[in-house]
């Protein structure tokens, strides 16, 4: 990864134009010799960061509130049944058992107290850092809308997919046993709300299951009845790519039973269904994929720090707060601009180059020398359809199908965590692709005791 | 599978002499020109018993609480991080896709019509049946001590192994942030309540994480102080093996860190650990895995049958319900005997052969054949303890150490649906064994928000 090292990664000429005479701060050394790192969450940002640390002279502390580090990308994957979430989730502190100046910690983040350098935990304790990094990824928005959360649920944790997975599954059940024609196709209509890459991807999967894996499953219907809809309030999907991109997406979601509606905004959401304006659509299954806000941690750092209305921190180039060259906040918190002054994107790759980055800043620190402005690596979007399908627009080239779609699963092997993780991941692609099978289509947890009711 | 067919497996030869004049039933054609069994439970007995019907002249309904045919051996390997939920669990719908005289209905059955042949599902529709095959397996019973469930779970489904295995990893988790030496110890103390199969290949499990998973991931204590306590009311655990077996299992346990109590009745169970008389053991975690209980489903047929204490239905040796021969009670939720007037154990082989069995007793009906009594083909019982450690009794040969851990693992995966999951399932455990880890270290679901409150 060539971004590890910051002097290598300028390949547009015009970025070292911009280094700023940056704050930077070196604390004096404690009493055990050792500056304490503190990272607020173990997502790509903070364990980025953490791995980046392992031979600077620290003592580095990863909080989560969960255990594990959480391959995002494929979350729609276990929510479609085609994984496992232990396939796309390992225990971050088994991830750093090697790092030995590293320690991990289970529990949420209270509160920070940015003069007096410490933070508080759930039970009451607190912690000192030297430095302090906010890597707590973001959560879906509802837009003002809270009271849609559990009518159209949205995907940022395994337990989400999960309960996303129950649900898809259960629709389908209770569809065997419903004799009203009306309802049954109401459980047989799937809305997805948002065209960006999660929404494009759920879609597809969801048409997958419908079209081939539950074939010949059902005895009172036939799951190729089943309506998918993608919906999205901007005039194209996946608005990040090329409109020509956009267009063969919408077309092959088409190809695989999704009815693509841009230009639709939904103003209502309740337990049968959405509206559109004046048109309603009767849907059993609302899954939620548009929105981002930032988990509220982030809220403690208003009084010294310009959040918006997403609740990123607004963080100087060198990626921490303004006038606060202790605190640095990096991943999908963080609202950085490129040298270009452009919104660097809540993307993976973006964070995990953010949390070298601020590590590799703290390094400089220690060693006398100055903070340098974050540089982005673009490395391309890619979006999955489906089936060998895949959009992908990479340093500057364009293309879809088949090739993309190799090129998606190569990189999200590639990026994924654990030799194991990767061999059971292609392992279970490949079950997939030639079998149409899909392994873990599991209903877990309560299942509605009158599901007709 | 020899006992698939009934008049080949009599390795007894004075089991022909227990043939009775036996009662039998053969229901009027209905209108569709099919007779319906309905058979409630999709585990070893009903998935047997539906598969055992593919070709018979009749309509096949199972009904199943849950999506799911489970795989009930492994379960304690999903509570222990080793096997994700998805690779021993899979759609009923999925398993007799191809079954095209049956379908499958996600529904509880809340009560049984003797008289009118009909049963009730949740939703109060009502469903008729030729023949009703009860197949819906047991619970753990807390012998009358229902309070201590929360206390300590059992093992029964996967929701019960999810909980489990988060509850397993939480106290590491809570004693890595816990100063007080006195409650570090009690977090690191795992009691396993019972020490039959599933108890002894608990204990063995915890024992591997503590003291080879989790080395050098935690930095304020070694998972290798680590106490797991088997606790038996009995003088042996595993009374079903000979005692030279029992004996060596405990040998074995007590080299993967396992210290085996018998004799040990617990009295008291709390939030802290357990009392056995006048001691006191302190343990944050207690699991259950003593006790067998019918699922309530068997107490509407108490009108019709005598149910023991456990709630299994004593039944004809031709499965049946006495007098009732439209019902079939089959697998765990039956109470059979043998030729020899000796109960047939609550074990999946059994199930699987009592499914078939009641089957083939409807297709002898069908054909204007008597029932034929239920003849247990005992393939023995394996029990695994850990690496390279396991008991085998089979067929009079009784062995332990290496090649009965081999025959273990050998008939697991024979036995385990699909060959996805079977190729799998084979991974893990190299995974596992080659490099000590523990694939699915997931804690899923709400973490406690102040784990030291």
């Amino acid at each position: 990864m060539t971004d590890s090292n910051p002097e290598k990664t300028t390949g547009d000429a015009q970025v070292d134009q911009f280094v700023t005479v940056a704050e930077t701060y070196t604390p004096s050394v404690n009493a055990k010799g050792k500056r304490h790192v503190v990272i607020v969450g173990g997502g790509f940002a903070g364990l980025n960061a953490a791995r980046q640390l392992a031979d600077a002279p620290v003592k580095v502390t990863v909080i989560d509130q969960r255990n594990h580090h959480l391959f995002a990308p494929l979350l729609y994957q276990v929510a479609t049944a085609q994984l496992s979430p232990a396939n796309i989730a390992q225990p971050i502190r088994g991830l750093l058992r090697g790092q030995k100046n590293a320690s991990v910690i289970l529990a949420q983040v209270e509160g920070v107290d940015v003069e007096g350098r410490k933070i508080t935990l759930d039970d009451g304790s607190t912690l000192s850092y030297d430095y302090l990094m906010v890597a707590v990824g973001a959560t879906h928005s509802y837009f003002g809308r809270d009271e849609w959360a559990p009518l159209a649920p949205g995907l940022k944790t395994l337990d989400d997919a999960v309960a996303i997975r129950s649900k898809i599954l259960l629709a389908f059940e209770e569809a065997e046993r419903e004799t009203d024609p009306v309802r049954r196709a109401q459980l047989l209509t799937f809305i997805v709300i948002g065209g960006g890459p999660t929404g494009v991807e759920m879609a597809g999967a969801i048409g997958e299951i419908a079209r081939k894996t539950l074939v010949n499953e059902f005895r009172n219907f036939d799951p190729r009845e089943s309506r998918i809809i993608l919906l999205e309030g901007l005039p194209r999907i996946l608005p990040m790519f090329p409109e020509d991109l956009s267009a063969a997406a919408a077309t092959d979601l088409g190809e695989f039973g999704v009815e693509v509606r841009t230009g639709s905004l939904v103003t209502a959401i309740d337990e049968g269904g959405v509206n559109i304006g004046d048109e309603r659509i009767d849907a059993a299954t609302v899954i939620w994929a548009a929105g981002v806000q930032v988990s509220p941690l982030t809220k403690a750092l208003a009084e010294v720090a310009e959040l918006d209305r997403a609740g990123r921190v607004q963080v100087e180039r060198e990626l921490h707060i303004p006038g606060r060259p202790d605190i640095f906040v990096i991943g999908d918190a963080a609202g950085v601009k490129t040298a270009e002054g452009k919104p660097v994107p809540g993307v993976a790759p973006a964070a995990m180059q953010q949390g070298r980055w601020a590590a590799d800043n703290i390094i400089r620190a220690l060693n006398g020398e100055a903070y340098k402005p974050f540089v982005y690596n673009d490395k391309g979007s890619l979006a999955t359809i489906g089936r060998n399908q895949a959009v992908a627009s990479v340093r500057g080239r364009n293309f879809s199908g088949f090739p993309a779609w190799l090129l998606w699963m190569f990189v999200h092997v590639l990026y994924l965590n654990g030799l194991a993780n990767k061999g059971l991941v292609i392992a279970q692609w490949a079950i997939s692709y030639f079998r149409f099978g899909r392994n873990s289509r599991l209903i877990q947890g309560e299942i509605p005791k009158k599901l007709r009711s």
